[in-house]
């Protein structure tokens, strides 16, 4: 899916790329003119777009947003800020697997230093988010924010943002995720996924997260790296609470 | 955990650490002599390391492989031969999630040249599979198999080495993952699971597939890139046959 900006269509509903997104419309889909190709409006509908000139320097399309909105990720994460090259590598990926929230969080076994990153820079990120919503058809785009000080904002910030239920991924679970999804407890409309950093969650920390109704899990009998744990958590929760869809 | 190879124990179970595994002693685990470790021999027991002398060059640990080996994981995967630069970044997460065997085959829409790729020198793939091994406190090395020719090994080969079920992820699936793993279809020992390439399998190939006994499923709403929709697909899979452990 190309996804398309809102600001980009003219007002008959042109849209003239000549950035990446033209790069492979002419070289990976090799479209001809006339093709029609599926689009997506950020945040919004998604439709067709009919090629109608191609040049090496640009191509033209006439985008239809009469397809459906995709619905809005159900799951958000909130995850320990990790390394950078660790994030770099996650963005698209949290992107196509559907995740509505990220919260990126501080913890005493997070380094200051992560923060000044450049993979923290909202246009580094959202040309990778972005990536990640054209991957899966998707056209919503996560919203990201960084949390320096974790305690004011799991005490005063997270039921605004976050309602639904809780699980934090911690070795100290008592019960697997699959056991968070029994026939007793009821499937929530809304899931927020806490993962730690590498070295873990301190006491006071899994304290913090506790007084705030989070249901500890272990994660299974292996240590994952941080991408891998991310993208393993997020799809087994998908599976788990929306069994009918996947 | 440091992971050791059979050859490397003296007969007094000394082993001399010169390579990365050293430098993570050194400035990861920040080890002094006396300290334990855990450690594993490769395909083998896991036990205990004690740090008997640190240098800048070389790590010497007097071992203990008096530990559980742990189990083979249960699920293999079929893998179409993915880009290199997708591969390169699979081995270790393959390793780290459990996979028993790992086959990588020729698909129609596989380009050739993939096979050429250094990714595929099994002493590039060890030293990344090692690394995933070690992340997840696993000992057991996944079998790594290259199929060029996808015909004569499913039809010749594949019920000698993948016995138990077998599942294949595609679009044209009519039910999800979760509907394999339901209450009347009992729990297999052993699950085969087959990814195909980015572009998909072709129709013919889909009914070797189907004369072979897999069954297809689709993998959800949101198409993934192949790395992620690896990750993805054996995390469903490890939750929906295990649903105890994980």
């Amino acid at each position: 899916m190309i996804l398309i900006f809102p600001h980009e269509p003219d007002p008959r509903h042109r849209v003239r790329l000549t950035d990446g997104r033209a790069d492979h419309i002419r070289t990976v889909l090799r479209a001809t003119p006339g093709k029609p190709l599926r689009v997506g409006l950020l945040n919004g509908p998604t439709g067709c777009g009919t090629v109608e000139s191609l040049s090496p320097t640009e191509v033209v399309l006439a985008c239809d947003f009469s397809g459906p909105q995709p619905p809005r990720p159900t799951i958000d994460l909130l995850l320990a800020l990790p390394r950078p090259k660790v994030l770099k590598r996650l963005w698209a990926q949290l992107a196509a697997l559907g995740v509505d929230r990220i919260f990126l969080t501080n913890a005493e076994k997070v380094e200051r230093f992560y923060f000044d990153s450049h993979v923290l820079d909202p246009d580094f990120y959202t040309e990778r988010l972005v990536e990640g919503l054209q991957q899966a058809g998707d056209t919503q785009l996560p919203a990201v924010q960084v949390v320096k000080k974790l305690r004011p904002f799991l005490d005063e910030e997270l039921a605004a943002v976050a309602p639904g239920r809780r699980l934090l991924a911690d070795p100290s679970g008592a019960q697997g995720v699959a056991a968070c999804f029994t026939a007793a407890a009821p499937r929530p409309e809304r899931t927020l996924l806490a993962v730690g950093p590498e070295g873990g969650w301190t006491p006071y920390e899994l304290e913090l997260f506790a007084a705030q109704g989070f249901t500890v899990f272990h994660a299974g009998p292996r240590i994952l790296r941080t991408d891998t744990a991310c993208v393993a958590l997020l799809a087994a929760l998908a599976v788990l609470s929306a069994p009918n869809e996947y």
